[in-house]
């Protein structure tokens, strides 16, 4: 059986969980607290991070992007990349901004500092990067709102890579409360109508002890 | 005429020009200072940073990951990303592993506080940053060395994009003198072989003033 090493509130592990979904590919999850660096964990992957991919009697593979591109190249028959070079520099450009501009500025400031430095001994969350994270997160709904007022989805007619990169990041921030959904109408739908995918269902079912999910969290028509 | 908007220090921009050299793909550089955030060059990347990637009559690609995979699909001919979807996971493994893991542990500790700190006001260099970056080094030449000590190019038989980003990253840090090729022969032998390559040159005809570069920075038998 395949296997995906990954934590539950790492966005890049998320992604890689929905697209697997996406292209109704079963998988195992293991979760991997890469914090206590597990000999056999840092065997499979000396970079010692999450996500890994292990297919059945392959290599592990590593990282997010390399576990995307190779399901795309051999799992072609659910596309979620694009057809043309066009589309997919269009779909990887967006991908870039939600693991990149979108991580740094919301991800890391919000579930960095009040989930992930739980599993670090004597960290504490920096309530200033808590306060940038709420900040920032406004424009990043707003051009969500402005893609999908001109396009069907992010990245085109179709639905891709770059919706469930996005989806990966908000629904890990939305599991604290902190996505201001009531000031940012256009991007609430396209949540909504992303969230009610099959692929979703696991993602909404996470959860970490000590913090409970915002109510809205799991519920479809928030 | 196509053209790439870069910094000349930043390794994924080096990464780029490699590549391009490589594919024998004319361009031209600019010299983009990100820091100035230049309103026509938001307006080509709103995420404000280089490599950006200008075709002509083309859209821009941004980011650096998105560019290397556009010239791949579009220029074949050069293949540098293996030609299964085993090698493609390898070669992008390891191209994470100097993109992530090297630029984190060295790349911004040597070039961010040397090279990249002049350009921001007010900003000083970090005595800790530069002593972790220079322990650092260490455990990655180790790494090249054991590598291509199995292989003949860091990711297989071939040269790929793997050894074009790992000589991107050395590349910057070695200007500074801050690559003790002394202690690591195997990686100075796989070094030693990439640099000698033409699309190396212009590389190593970058300078940056008030930083002379290290005597043997353009020194092929050094």
């Amino acid at each position: 059986m395949r296997r995906l090493y990954h934590l539950p509130f790492d966005a890049l592990s998320r992604k890689v969980r929905i697209l697997l979904a996406e292209k109704k590919l079963a998988f195992t999850c293991v979760h991997e607290p890469v914090w206590e660096r597990r000999e056999t964990f840092l065997a499979l992957n000396p970079a010692g991070e999450v996500p890994v991919l292990v297919e059945p009697e392959g290599k592990p593979i590593w990282d997010d992007h390399a576990i995307c591109e190779y399901l795309e190249e051999v799992y072609p028959e659910y596309n979620l990349l694009g057809t043309t070079p066009d589309q997919r520099a269009e779909v990887r450009r967006l991908v870039a901004w939600f693991d990149k501009k979108f991580a740094q500025e919301v991800t890391r400031n919000l579930v960095g500092e009040k989930i992930t430095k739980r599993f670090i001994a004597g960290a504490t969350p920096n309530s200033g990067a808590i306060r940038a994270g709420k900040q920032n997160v406004h424009y990043h709904l707003d051009y969500i709102g402005y893609l999908s007022d001109q396009r069907n989805w992010l990245a085109g007619e179709n639905l891709s890579l770059a919706d469930i990169c996005a989806a990966a990041h908000i629904s890990a921030v939305d599991y604290l409360g902190d996505i201001p959904w009531a000031d940012h109408p256009g991007a609430q739908a396209w949540y909504a109508r992303f969230k009610s995918r099959p692929s979703m269902r696991d993602i909404l079912k996470d959860s970490v002890s000590g913090i409970p999910a915002a109510r809205h969290y799991a519920d479809l028509d928030f």
